[in-house]
């Protein structure tokens, strides 16, 4: 019988690879797996062989001990691979298509589905709307940073790559296509960015980096990046933005500085709730008000960062239960607009796929992805946090010992 | 010399009618004139003898003292009249038309115009985007709660009713083009209002009654009207909206006992920051966390209220500077989104005008729109203060004696 | 076993009701299936008994003999019914929902699908997008005119009705949401039909009368319908629409007589390529070039009525083979848009059902809609097709004895 | 008093440098002005020292007598200058600002221009909506191809480059602002390009050129630009576009061969009513039917190729009078769209600026530009017209001969 190993969340800052049931085609008990969906037969499901599974920051706020995530939990949700079996109720795809599993687990038989809202269907997760795998909370789909991982609702899900030879050349680029080119992409187009627009991108981790590639390949005409770690700045330069470093001055005065105005089009937040302060403290709702402060009246904000309903680690009562102190005030005078929640992946993820095949844009490098092996993974984790300007991406199978 | 005459604050609580200079084409000093504006020419304006000039909720907040209102400040921005005098630089509107001036004053030549942002022209208010009369901070234009007002740039501004009996036939419906319809309108199309949604408008003044109006104009299948007061609740469901009493319960099982769900695809909060809680006292943030906890996933928040960056009135230091605690973690496990702001009239008024014209809508008899005499202003400002489920609109030039 | 009795066309002019197999889960050979399509599994599908099922313009296209149908072929593509089988892959339509059935059959699974365009869904038709029941040309699903019938896809197809003695109770109503509601609706919507908008619609059957019906229900100020029919002009007029009866005298004076401008803001073809002019014979491109004059500049064209790649039975060669003589010119200078194509039913389908659950729109009695039994489908075919003012309905069950 | 000089049209095949009045702030008599425009004030307007002035390929329908145009028409649409004086109405334009014109010529006062529709402007053209310079039957407004022109409504239709050197530095990109890259824009738009999107574009000429950069910038994942001439299909590879030689093969075959697959996501149709078939000759609908074989279903087809409402010149009856013979049922088939008409250039320049201001786009390398004197134009237009590769841009002022 075919075995499986996968990355656990071992409790707070502590991540290992263990070994876990291979597949089938039921949802089994498990840590963090809903009582409701105990027993779910997934027929339509795919057994996916990873090709690349990504470390996510969102990972890591579980990893941090900032969620109730349960200990062995299995962790991943950045999945792209080969499928190598399906279940009785698949019908396009076939054993041997390699394929991009968008994060957000959608059954495409709901009302949110046929809307295209596939970061809420309604029926994968018993207690809200929208799922992910490998996250606590979310439904108990197991993770994918792992060899083998259980994919449903198949024919819906998954984004099959035209050619097998050419998706593998472009792995490391087609990888990001499972979450953060999407998140990064639906940030900058819920931010209102066109042909011509001035953009800043709070953040530049991997969301930040792909929400500002996104901004260029959409015509943004500048692109400003700002962060406090200098390495995550100077891999924005690398591919034609500006960049601010936040404890440098203020942010306002520093885009004044390269735009002649203090002010942009459009705002990206890619930070979310763990935002920091200058004085190196959680603020979480900094970002928010400073890209208030900064985006131009009738701008609009494009909020990929992820915001939660409680915080047990937060700094303070207000930040446990997720309650922010904003300065709405300031971004009604303006007529902002905002949008929130999970990217629907499947939105975005068939164009940005055509643009990588066409060489068009160049996402691995400009989030300078890294492969390694699935053992590594706990180093991953903490380089990650330690904040390397890096994405790591797990090999578990050997396919990425070639890119 | 023509005289004039108009509503002026006089402090909290206290407006009085009193003579004003007859409007010539230039901005003259006075109260709330911003010094940058003294002696602006205006040779693009259109004098407008008043034909009708509606109390609003938001002169309310000046009125209240909540504002740093100069006294003797001319109140007035919801303006219907006749042109009387035109400036040289005016070539379409004619004197003899009767038109509706939106409310946001709007130069017709910035970006943000050409964008049909007139909420936030660039040219007309030195300290920010955006203006309207009679309001403070916004430039210092002449409020029109007057016999007689100058309207700048008239050709761009100004909407010509197409046929002058029919106008003044149904003027109590057009009176509300200037303001709280289009608002209202807004408010319910930010929301996502369309054929077949469920809608929840927080809020039963006449901005709310307005927004109910329009959910129903584009077809939604139900709108449910939220307020503490049952007065302006019965106005609501005399035409065709189910009604929650605040203070009778939850509203979110409210909600479910009128829909057999305990949500609604649709939210807008025609409130804003004076919003009150349970117990009755001010609440600023309340209003809209509880927009996110009835909205579904997926939906959309419209916020015509007004939220205001600094208030010396406001119930503690986060208030007192705008700041609101907002639960934006629920908000973002549902990927709402949210759209606030001044309506751009613009955008709107044309077609609502034809909507009444071809008695597709009855605004007036919805909000309860009421003629008064223009000496009857303090008591109209008194009484709607007070709770009434009243629009009052004045009549400083008799043309709405027989309406 | 259980029998099964349809309608079927039986050559030009002729359509009579046969005995058929009862469905199973796999698509058999018969009259009109594709080849490519005998012996296609379909586990995920639903047997229906059918509640109402209503007789088409676009079948009449078949009766006249002016397609290649072949004799035998069961008609019928307009279905609502009680599901009484579901096949293995179902899991979210139970036995005994209330269901509407769009008349375009998708898959769910492929890329167009998964873009809400299911009009022209890529696995259904093995010759080309799109698919319907009962329909030549169209894949071979078997039509719906019928006891019973198999829809393929349930789960992504069936719109569920929430409550099944509602559903009874406004069958006739919700009978149209599987074709001729959603249909004149996207032809107003895709007209840019809006609040205020004026409306011309061309052509007083049951899909122009929709189509009205769906720009009132979008807030249009007035809305006109032409035709040569003068009962069903009157049926338009029952509802609020102006009419103007093209045999008496030019379109556009008219119009003008009725709005005082002698345009509208927007277009609706509700004939499609069987149009006849003024002299009685058919002219294909009648409509849209009428249409191109009196739509003003900026307008667009809503085209939901049927063109068609061939029609042996056209008036001269070039109609023959598909080809209009369009006088585009005239719509290049007024920048006119135009959007054809078959209804994506799903778009839409939700939302009119609330509208109808809510009593906001009553479209049954708009179109006049009529029970009549299978049996007497023969004559509910010739009456429609003499010009009779009816929407015929057929009762295959006795579900409609009550209604 | 200052002199100015112009090209001006003498007869088919032939245009000239001739002496023409300096501009003042009225629209004088002269060839081609409408009646009911002669005399009008310009009180509004602003008069421009050219800088430089493009030659069109829509001015070559009227040099090749292909109209009404009358001898000694002025000509010229494409203007860019710097503002030497401007009329007592003009409050924001400023004597010495560099300023690009569109060639749409707009009030900024109706209705049209109040909803962005500015090709369609209802008060600059007595006979119909919209207008244009130096062209016939558009109003009368004298042409740019001058040393001097004047522009009416300036406030409204200018726009400003925010600095002085910087705009000459990059004026060879920025004179395309004026209409051709905001109308190959505005058809890669409507043509429903985006990110990921494989674009086939009919025509090579500078519009084609325009459209194909637009598709790219849009990030187009593909773009195919299909001409008879080899020189201009060298210019689109020169910048990233594959290309079929209309000549070597079926569109359709030549397409499969470069995609893969024989149909693209959107058509661009940058020829218009004088297209020419495979024999050579004139087929006025040849681009659109061939749009509509390779475009995919659910695409669209922007159309910026004119059409016309009559063609004294044209191949047969139904050319002259516009009439084409179009296989709309393959279009409706596939569910396809149209948009049509003359680009509303303000919607698009200000971005298309800051592209190019902040060097992501070269659109004068793209089509090739090449300035020449003013008394070269009859050159220009004469090799043009014989098919060059090249967007001439005359310099009547001296102003390019640095560039």
């Amino acid at each position: 019988m075919a075995s499986n190993r996968a990355v656990a969340y071992k409790g707070p800052g502590e991540v290992e690879v263990i070994d876990i049931d291979y597949p089938v085609f039921e949802l089994k008990d498990g840590p963090g797996v809903n009582p409701a969906n105990v027993g779910r037969k997934v027929p339509h499901g795919a057994i996916i062989r990873t090709i690349a599974t990504n470390i996510c920051g969102s990972d890591q706020h579980m990893v941090r001990g900032r969620t109730t995530a349960p200990v062995n939990l299995v962790l991943g949700h950045e999945i792209t691979g080969e499928v190598v079996e399906v279940g009785p109720g698949v019908e396009f795809i076939k054993v041997g298509d390699i394929v991009s599993v968008p994060f957000n687990i959608a059954c495409g038989r709901c009302r949110n589905c046929k809307e295209r809202k596939t970061g809420i269907c309604l029926n994968v997760n018993p207690d809200r709307p929208g799922s992910a795998y490998g996250y606590v909370d979310m439904g108990g789909w197991v993770g994918g940073q792992a060899e083998f991982v259980l994919v449903p609702y198949a024919d819906w899900n998954l984004l099959k790559f035209p050619d097998r030879d050419q998706a593998l050349e472009k792995i490391m680029d087609l990888t990001m296509l499972s979450d953060i080119f999407p998140t990064g992409f639906h940030g900058a187009v819920t931010a209102g960015v066109g042909v011509g627009s001035t953009v800043y991108v709070a953040g530049a981790g991997p969301v930040g980096l792909a929400a500002a590639t996104s901004a260029l390949l959409l015509g943004a005409a500048a692109v400003i990046v700002g962060d406090f770690n200098d390495d995550r700045l100077a891999q924005a330069r690398s591919f034609g933005c500006e960049t601010v470093n936040l404890g440098a001055g203020e942010l306002v005065d520093q885009i004044e500085q390269i735009l002649g105005v203090p002010e942009v089009d459009c705002g990206v937040d890619a930070v979310g709730f763990e935002a920091r302060g200058h004085g190196g403290g959680e603020a979480p709702a900094t970002v928010l008000n400073s890209l208030m402060d900064v985006t131009a009246a009738g701008g609009a904000l494009g909020i990929p960062g992820l915001y939660v309903t409680g915080d047990p680690g937060g700094v303070d009562e207000a930040a446990q239960k997720g309650s922010l102190s904003l300065s709405l005030g300031t971004g009604w005078a303006k007529s902002l607009s905002f949008t929130t929640g999970q990217c629907p992946v499947m939105k975005y993820n068939y164009g940005l796929m055509q643009a990588i095949l066409h060489d068009r844009v160049h996402i691995a490098k400009n989030v300078n992805a890294k492969a390694i092996s699935l053992d590594d993974a706990p180093r991953g984790y903490a380089e990650f946090d330690a904040g390397a300007a890096t994405k790591y991406v797990l090999n578990p199978n050997g396919y990425l010992d070639a890119a």
